[in-house]
């Protein structure tokens, strides 16, 4: 997979690009991803990519054409084009999922008060992160690359993203590690056991619990295995 | 305001400092940003901060020992401790205001397949910037960084960010600037009345036009003033 992130500030993801799971895919030569500067595509003689907003207002509004065309210049037949605003559609889980079966990303990062309302007409999709507001694009950019990498077959294996937070629409179990006692607080027994499936047990509960507790609303459209019922009903009932 | 990262990749963050809102509140002295390496802390002779999961499992999860002394290290009196997890609150405009009147953010960053389950414990909250799987809480440490800081007095002006999406609940108006005619694409006459009364009508129906569009989740609580649903009702009326 490629993509291409169309900014006003490449210098922005050299630290990005070099750690973590975006430097393994870069590494694996599974994935590529490049930094277009929009300001290489300006006309203006001053190199502007941004102007003052008509009607007044405060801020600067990047121009239809520096950006137009850098994504001209970038996109092919196999591109899907998303433009980073707060009013496109909220990244979900599933999203990340389809994004990540896609051959080339363009993500056209905006900056200061936003971008001249006419670029919409040449973009595929307009993404947002979440309900804030951030100065630009640039990491929101990075959040979807991490978010959609990750998912890319042959960059992580499949089992480290299997069990994942929202992948199954639950909250992920507790995670344990060494030392079984940390300053008086233990680890479950049940961990301990050697019993492959009071273990899978132990965690569906876990994530049943943590999901009732901290994201209630993830569980309003659920269709519930006869498993998860019983589950539910025990927790329901300790509660009481 | 002070803000503390406590992460296992502090380079990943050089890019981010060195440009945007960032560097201008760093610049103006009102930001003060400082990354904390947890392998620091290690107090394993191999350095390691991560070990398998009791119980199996894929991935690798950060142990208790480094990340709780890291924390003791850097928290103060004034300080928030902010740990990035799936299960945590989701970020939304109203908390980035809340956390711009902080003094010190601590935001503790996992990695891998995530913390051990008993270092919730020493934090005092827990946020998550969307329902999607991150590799680590890195770019979602610099999302938080990036919404807080712009709101933060003294980095940029009010007037920039009282009109910001989700700010007054609803997604922000149509932006314009030059030219007045893109390939055919026309600015809405209105911008060049001069005449501030109807620009502001204007933008109040772009926004509102917008919000139910693409996000009429936002409206379902909202009260409305008279102004607006005489033009939410005008709106309706168009479409029908």
């Amino acid at each position: 997979m490629r993509i291409s992130i169309i900014t006003l500030f490449p210098d922005m993801f050299e630290g990005f690009k070099q750690t973590s799971i975006i430097k393994r895919g870069l590494e694996s030569g599974v994935i590529d991803i490049q930094c277009v500067d929009m300001r290489d595509f300006t006309l203006d003689k001053h190199n502007k990519v941004d102007d003052y907003p008509y009607g007044g207002g405060a801020g600067l509004v990047l121009m239809c054409q520096p950006v137009v065309d850098a994504i001209r210049a970038t996109r092919t037949e196999d591109s899907l084009v998303i433009m980073l605003t707060p009013q496109g559609k909220t990244l979900k889980q599933e999203i990340a999922y389809e994004l990540s079966t896609q051959k080339h990303l363009i993500l056209v990062c905006g900056h200061y008060e936003g971008f001249d309302e006419r670029i919409r007409d040449y973009v595929d999709m307009e993404l947002s992160i979440g309900d804030y507001v951030l100065t630009g694009g640039e990491v929101a950019a990075m959040v979807i690359s991490d978010a959609v990498v990750r998912l890319v077959e042959g960059v992580i294996t499949k089992d480290s993203h299997e069990d994942d937070s929202f992948s199954d629409g639950l909250i992920e179990y507790a995670h344990y590690t060494r030392p079984r006692v940390f300053e008086g607080k233990e680890v479950p027994e049940v961990l301990f056991s050697g019993h492959h499936e009071n273990i899978r047990k132990y965690r569906l509960q876990s994530s049943l619990e943590k999901t009732m507790k901290y994201r209630p609303d993830l569980l309003k459209n659920r269709v519930f295995t006869k498993e998860e019922l019983k589950i539910v009903e025990m927790i329901r009932e300790n509660e009481e």
